[in-house]
């Protein structure tokens, strides 16, 4: 090829070739002209660029729009400008530390001297921010010596900035001017101010220069930006309902788990009402594993740290695991993981190929350490249960196996109305952190793919995203307001055969090395809990709710019947309870709302004249007077096909 | 009452006036000829005395027979009297350390010198002992001074009742004689020797002198007599039987649970078979609870160590305790019980004495330290899960909450056609560990047994054998071979809810304490598998089998059916397989019986034309052809009502 041009690789896998020097809008505008105004910044192999850059390599290229998160990064790392922009505008006597675009949004440190700032002041820079933006502002860059770059601050008085400054490499210091604004940055950053449609300052917060509790406390301005003001009020009302569904509020008042400081921070102890959920849960997996030709285990919490050196958790993953203890000569740990002891009853006894697959399923609690500062409610915890399998398979069986696994994780995740995104996990082949046959991992990557093809998924790739023992799927699930959370997993592992001598006999009367499947639809039945009851706001499907019936008698003369509809009830295998309580009905029906359960039953005399119930279900009012054994039949058919709340459907 | 009037109080509770000392012999032949002519010995409170002592205080009486402990006691000392005069007999210049009564029979320590003593010799000592009985050589006491007593050993060159004679004190020194056979004891004894008529010396030992390995090693003969040949019978006939039912044997066989040296000792891995099992059980009991309104808890396995200093069960217990480990600044522990934990979450709310009782239940996994030694298959274990509960009520409701637990005990060891005997464990008021309100203690005592009573329960009192805080009723059960096991245990805590400042505000509107009921029926679920494998010999009913039915077609041709009938079973929860390998149906059926499972469906040519299946039931042959549906609803019953196998109730 001669020297001035380029093949740029498109994410399709398409190729085209282009003259060196052109730069990423003119490649966008050679796609369409659409995508060259929604254009935001290009990523080329893992680096993100400037729109206006000069591409001066082949590679693979991503033309990023605000749908990408390389285009979010970047939108964000400019809004961190315009904020110090206006700031300055607003406050020329403020110093700048850093402003990085983080997960949702950005945040810049500044040190307003002798100013105060504070929450009032926060719409006044809002404000400035989207009148600065309407000037359409180029973000321009230029190269700086670092003298140039130390004198520019050193005039200002920005230690913060001389100090950062004093740490780089002559050569590769590079500034960002917008408006009258100028920042040391390594970009990129957007063409210019003027996509930044909507802008909300969210938090205030005290950060010490560099993390450093000896140095000066700047004040951190949280934000987050928009290219349009519909998407800052879904954001918002996203905020605003993830607060009310949070899972820590809702755990407390729906009686589902209870953290106790004499207990320990990160050990959750699940109340009546969260064992009812799990439990059933558990069922739930538990029986369509069972028809899935699943073995159920259960095996110790602690083992000889020699069972964790074999495996080769211990000593690499020292640091999340909790310290060992002293027993007899030896030392035990508690169990971080259940695989090492399956591996162990895997080879308990002699394997043939007529066995294989052998499927061993544990709901078996695990104990990691994690900074006691990173804990979070039943989300980060110390102590969880996981939903693991490892499946024992000859290499032939693999490819059947892995569909195996993404369609019980497929029909896991439907139950609850989870839309999935899936994602491929490769080896990154310049990364020396992965172990096992290199034959191996391609045929598994391989047949990953070809399993996924087969099944129609849509998946994304993802090199150096495997786990070290060989390739994964991640399930990523988004829950009822759109956020994402990974939670399945499906790990392809050549390496555990090896270290544990598992073997089977094959047909030619040869020992060989089985493969492991290592899978988790739920990953953690703690974590999972947590994102249920976010996504469901605490409304669970009735098949799932710790308490599914109230019956609500309108007075003490009708307690029998309410007895009588709920033993009914029981009989059928439901959970029921009648609010005997001389209370108005009024009241009665209202603290049944609050604690959310499905179905209210109302008896009073015309109820037990005719035999029937009034219903009332929760979040959707009345719904009519039926018979008793219609509410029967129906409550019934209900459960049995796991249907979800209304109200969950309503929002969809 | 005049100085030389004593009253004896019986275990019926009735009193008699006697002639101070009378004999325990003329206060049996006071009751009844039959009863002086088998009695043993006597126990005044808790002192076993001989027969012909005279009695010169008031007190309890019991007259010991062979059927009691304390009789059987007596039994077994003299009988390690007689294997030493048989042994002097036969090897005169035997030295004899000590010979005790044990659990099942006795022992004695004999240095034999320069003799060489082997199993071989052991059936002349046995007759040699039956051939002494028959001269029903009474058993005289004599007081001896201390020098006399040295005397006599040190002219015998024995060293070894030297050593214990110089630790006894003046006046307190015994010597008892039967025949030419003079030992150092303190008794007491039988009348005479005629009463020992059967006799088996069953294992050989080596066991060094006082436990000290740099002492000698005598030679330890073990042995077990009856009053009648009948008994010695059946107790062999049981070793056997026991034998034969080793669950150590059984349960790898059945592939129950494995031990992993790697994992570590005492730490069972529960294998597919055994995870069933142990499953059933855990419904079974679960939804007995749920209906007797307990809730379930989960709780961590861990906690701050804080928490046990808080019960008291640290440092207290701390030998039976794994070491604590590091975590941030503090000492975290494995939970050696689950109490704490339930105690924490009944005080997480403000309860009312309308939600009383509060009845918690978990299976709760629990690790406490045993000696490696001590270790034995799943009865004797370092980790272990509990059928744990807590309730926790108001004074008041005490009484009819301990009847409901007795009642859920019982019913649950019906189920596995266990009898159950009964023990009031109280406090001994001498003993200073117990703590609590004595006045608590007195109506706790009071209120069990009250329960007791109006449930007509058969019951023994034992003084002092309550746990430290509060009075508890221990049922110990029969299994199939006549075996006692104590399992289930009730507790009453009077302590606990001091420690944890647990409160309850009453209809006065003030804070009260609860009483808690401490209660597991099956204790831990290892030890009660364990025992479930022995008293059913793997045999297990159907409810409780891991595999129930295993399909056997005749031939390959039968494989659909086989599948059709298999999957018809399947609908109806039953656990199913079809062996469809090309053996013949002989090695099948053998197969099958091996692993125990209690159905197999014998399916051919007839079979498919008739819509039949030929019903083999394990242990019992052949039962009949049925149509499937007959079958499918045999089947159904048998699970629901939970019947006992065939077997079991033959042997009954």
């Amino acid at each position: 090829m001669p020297e001035d041009f380029i093949t740029l690789t498109f994410p399709d896998g398409a190729t085209k070739k282009y003259h060196k020097n052109i730069t990423g809008f003119e490649v966008a505008e050679s796609i369409s002209k659409g995508l060259a105004r929604n254009a935001i910044s290009i990523t080329l192999d893992s680096d993100i660029l400037d729109l206006d850059a000069p591409i001066t390599r082949s590679g693979e290229i991503q033309i990023n729009t605000w749908d990408s998160e390389d285009g979010q990064y970047t939108f964000w790392h400019s809004s961190a400008h315009l904020l110090a922009e206006a700031v300055q505008e607003l406050y020329p006597e403020a110093k700048f530390g850093i402003g990085p675009p983080i997960e949702n949004g950005f945040y810049y440190d500044i040190d307003f001297g002798e100013e105060s700032f504070g929450q009032e002041q926060l719409e006044a820079v809002e404000k400035k921010m989207i009148e600065l933006a309407r000037q359409k502002s180029n973000f321009k860059k230029r190269n700086v010596s670092k003298d140039e770059a130390l004198k520019f601050y050193e005039e200002r008085n920005n230690e913060y900035k001389v100090d950062l400054i004093k740490e780089l490499e002559e050569g590769t210091i590079t500034f960002y001017e917008q408006g009258n604004f100028t920042d040391l940055c390594r970009g990129p950053h957007l063409p210019d101010t003027s996509s930044i449609k909507a802008v909300k300052l969210t938090k205030l917060a005290g950060a010490y220069w560099r993390g450093d509790v000896n140095r000066k406390q700047l004040t951190r301005i949280y934000g987050i930006s928009f290219p349009k003001q519909k998407l800052l009020d879904e954001y918002l009302k996203q905020l605003e309902e993830a607060r009310k569904r949070d899972h820590k509020k809702l755990g407390k008042e729906l009686g589902i788990y209870m953290m106790d400081s004499m207990v320990g921070p990160g050990l959750p102890l699940w109340l009546p009402n969260g064992t009812v959920l799990r439990r059933t849960l558990e069922h739930f997996l538990r029986e369509e594993q069972k028809h899935r030709g699943y073995q159920e285990v259960i095996t110790p919490h602690i083992a000889n740290i020699e069972l964790y050196k074999t495996s080769g958790h211990y000593p690499y993953y020292k640091d999340s695991q909790f310290n060992p203890m002293e027993v007899d000569d030896d030392h035990y740990m508690l169990k971080p993981m259940n695989c090492p002891h399956h591996h162990r009853i895997y080879s308990n006894e002699l394997r043939s190929y007529r066995d294989l697959p052998v499927r061993l399923a544990e709901f078996g609690s695990v104990y990691r350490y994690e900074q006691s500062g990173e804990l979070n409610g039943l989300s980060r915890v110390r102590g969880f249960t996981q939903d693991d399998a490892h499946i024992y398979c000859t290499h032939d069986q693999l490819k059947d196996e892995i569909k195996n696994v993404i369609d019980l994780t497929q029909f896991v995740f439907k139950t609850f109305g989870m839309p999935v995104d899936i994602r491929l996990s490769y080896r990154d082949d310049n990364d020396e952190k992965y172990g096992g046959d290199y034959e191996y991992w391609e045929r598994a990557q391989k047949e990953i793919k070809e399993a996924a093809d087969e099944m129609n998924l849509n998946y994304k790739i993802v090199d150096g995203e495997a786990s070290f023992y060989g390739p994964k799927i991640d399930f990523i699930i988004r829950d009822a307001i759109g956020r994402k959370w990974q939670l399945g997993t499906v790990q392809v592992d050549y390496v555990m055969p090896e270290r544990f001598d598992l073997t089977y006999i094959g047909s030619d009367n040869n020992k060989h090395r089985p493969v492991i499947i290592h899978r988790a639809p739920f990953g953690s039945m703690e974590r999972f809990v947590s994102i249920l009851i976010e996504h469901f706001a605490g409304d669970f499907p009735l098949w799932l709710a710790p308490l599914q019936v109230k019956v609500l008698p309108i007075s003490e003369d009708y307690n029998a019947y309410a007895k009588h509809c709920a033993d009914k009830l029981t009989a059928l295998g439901t959970r029921v309870e009648v609010d005997s309580r001389s209370e108005m009905i009024g009241g009665k029906i209202r603290d049944a709302e609050t604690a959310k359960i499905p179905y209210m039953l109302i008896v009073g005399e015309r109820e037990l004249e005719n035999g029937t119930v009034s219903i009332r279900r929760h979040k959707s009012g009345d719904i009519g007077t039926f018979s008793l054994e219609e509410f029967l039949s129906k409550v019934d058919e209900e459960i049995k096909n796991k249907h979800l709340p209304p109200s969950h459907l309503e929002e969809e």
